[in-house]
């Protein structure tokens, strides 16, 4: 199966496309302005001047700073429950960054199971890297150890906590049947964890945690919780996983500035990371319940099904139409609105009829949504 | 020829050795203190955040901010004389990630050749991601077209302004035959123009400059000239090759955080990089003399040779003595010193007896000099 094209809409690019600028966007990825403490940010960054000069004057250990890589170890102890040692950690430039670190660590002669649907960059990323890659259909559970099988997987990236489109949490059956999975096989599960601070379920144990034998590798990023514009994003290894790093990778510097690794060590350790966490929660939950009941009220809602995945960012409305996938695309462009349909993540995505748009509405304004309703609806 | 493991004084891996941090090294990588104008940089990220905090909560394009390419074209435009387009520039977290971004786009079914000897990570993360590369021996003007036909290299990796750690400058004879060369094969050169800021010869015409077919890819850094713990670096595509990123490449995010590159672009566009540059080219000419005039004053004089070349950072010395470099390190080491050698750069650096200890004086304390360089002496 070959890599799937970037969606019209770019949404998967990280580059605005024409369109999206000028029109509404039901599936742009910016943020809720006005909601960072960057007041607080300027502070740490200024004391990080004065605190570390001498160690932002040499480089930084290959794992990223010292101080950082215990903030995180502490924050997920708390936070989720997981026992990881500072020395387990590698600090990079954004999980696709990683995502190349993990490859260069596994081999490339390994062969890697995606879900389809997906996030679309992550297979693109293994095959610009030459490497091996199935795409395996998720059901109501998301992935199954059967697809793995068949396919020859030797290494699936998931993310359980949330699954990217669709939002599904991995039930813990379906999760131990995976590590069964790895462990008879000797199989690698990537474990990755993007937006899972935002999800408002009670957080299950993650595979990581639950993992006894070293088949789970863990990743997260701090470009949805902070800004995109900040880059840093971290893995944790297994020890034996960690051990062969140290003797193949080490001599990689790291990728992300001192400057803000210190920053953001402070911004952790000192609590005003899980403020942040906490009060965007709050916001955005209270800010989907007037987008959803902007929607109810216009009038649509006969001919829109809202899907709600508790993710915290996004939800899916399905819209009840003949039209395809493409050919609503295109009304909606020529009415100056856009949106990423659920159709864009799988690895096959023509003549897709299911209506399904994914709608991020981190950075709505509710007057221009109501507008932009008013247009779909037309369109309907 | 297998990569060269990382040499006992952990020269090159960008992690502190033990051995290094309690004792003297000669080729410490660590910067000079008090030198960086931490306050401007301060001052400039405080009013990034005022005036960027819109674009700092959206994804970044992928090449990186418009302030900061427009900044560095404007930079290479005044002092190296080169017409470059914001739009031909990536900017990228560190040379490193951009050797691996220059092995995606060229593919990886490339042979790639690098200098012998030569800075040892290049050939290392050429073979990390599965490269066919060669070791191209260098003589007095750098790598030469024969040595690069005889191996079937496709692609060479140099450094023509200024070879670490030789210090040679490509004299234009030479660089007109790479050239041709590239030109005749369909070859690529990447130019990494690594420390050119430092050096003080003439800066010469580079070859992205004098190449009129689209050869060159041009790779620079400043981690070297503000500070290592900052991590931007730059890549200069000619326009077929940018036309070939932007196809192949371009869903791939920027991995440069938006609050440093929106502060660099301050920083170079108004003056202080370029202030900072000449500050620190004065503060290195003058410690370089110091240290060679304590060396010089040692009573060391007649079993020493001081071999210079104009880079700024660092020069050879060349010991006189029976032993080999190993012995000579393994005593070194008893006795609380380290060093790099020229040999430690070979692609096979088996028994090699040069004696030749690369000084990277940039941190030197002139009292510990005095110290190590009487402990040298004993041992010789």
């Amino acid at each position: 199966i070959k890599a799937q094209k970037p969606s019209v809409s770019n949404a998967n690019t990280g580059e605005r496309s024409e369109d999206t600028q000028t029109g509404f966007d039901f599936s742009g990825r910016r943020f809720a302005a006005g909601q960072f403490p960057f007041s607080v940010w300027a502070r740490l960054m200024r004391r990080t001047i004065l605190d570390y000069e001498d160690e932002l004057l040499r480089p930084l250990p290959f794992n990223g700073a010292e101080a950082l890589r215990q903030a995180v170890c502490d924050y997920l102890y708390h936070q989720r429950g997981m026992s990881v040692q500072p020395e387990q950690m590698i600090i990079g430039a954004g999980t696709e960054y990683l995502y190349t670190l993990i490859i260069q660590l596994l081999g490339k002669d390994k062969c890697f199971a995606v879900e389809n649907p997906g996030y679309t960059k992550i297979p693109r990323i293994y095959e610009m890297n030459g490497v091996r890659t199935e795409y395996v259909d998720i059901d109501k559970k998301g992935i199954s150890p059967q697809g793995l099988i068949d396919c020859g997987a030797e290494v699936v990236h998931i993310s359980p906590c949330h699954h990217f489109p669709t939002g599904i949490t991995m039930p813990a059956d379906r999760r131990h049947e995976l590590l069964n999975w790895a462990d008879e096989t000797g199989g690698y599960i990537i474990e990755d964890d993007y937006d899972s601070e935002y999800s408002r379920l009670t957080p299950t144990e993650n595979l990581f945690t639950t993992d006894k034998n070293g088949r789970v590798i863990y990743l997260n990023t701090f470009s949805r919780t902070i800004a995109p514009s900040i880059r840093i994003s971290y893995l944790v290894l297994p020890p034996e996983l960690m051990k062969l790093y140290r003797e193949k990778m080490k001599f990689l510097s790291c990728t992300v500035s001192g400057f803000e690794q210190y920053t953001l060590a402070a911004f952790i350790s000192e609590g005003y990371f899980e403020r942040h966490i906490n009060r965007m929660r709050r916001y955005y939950k209270s800010l989907e319940k007037e987008v959803i009941s902007v929607i109810r009220n216009s009038g649509l809602d006969s001919r829109v099904k809202i899907i709600e995945n508790s993710s915290g960012l996004h939800f899916l409305m399905k819209l009840d139409t003949e039209l395809s996938d493409s050919e609503l695309r295109k009304l909606m462009r020529k009415n100056g609105i856009s949106g990423s349909f659920l159709s864009d993540y799988l690895c096959k995505p023509d003549n897709a009829r299911e209506h399904i748009i994914i709608v991020n509405y981190s950075n709505f304004n509710l007057d221009n949504l109501n507008k932009a309703i008013k247009i779909l609806k037309k369109i309907l």
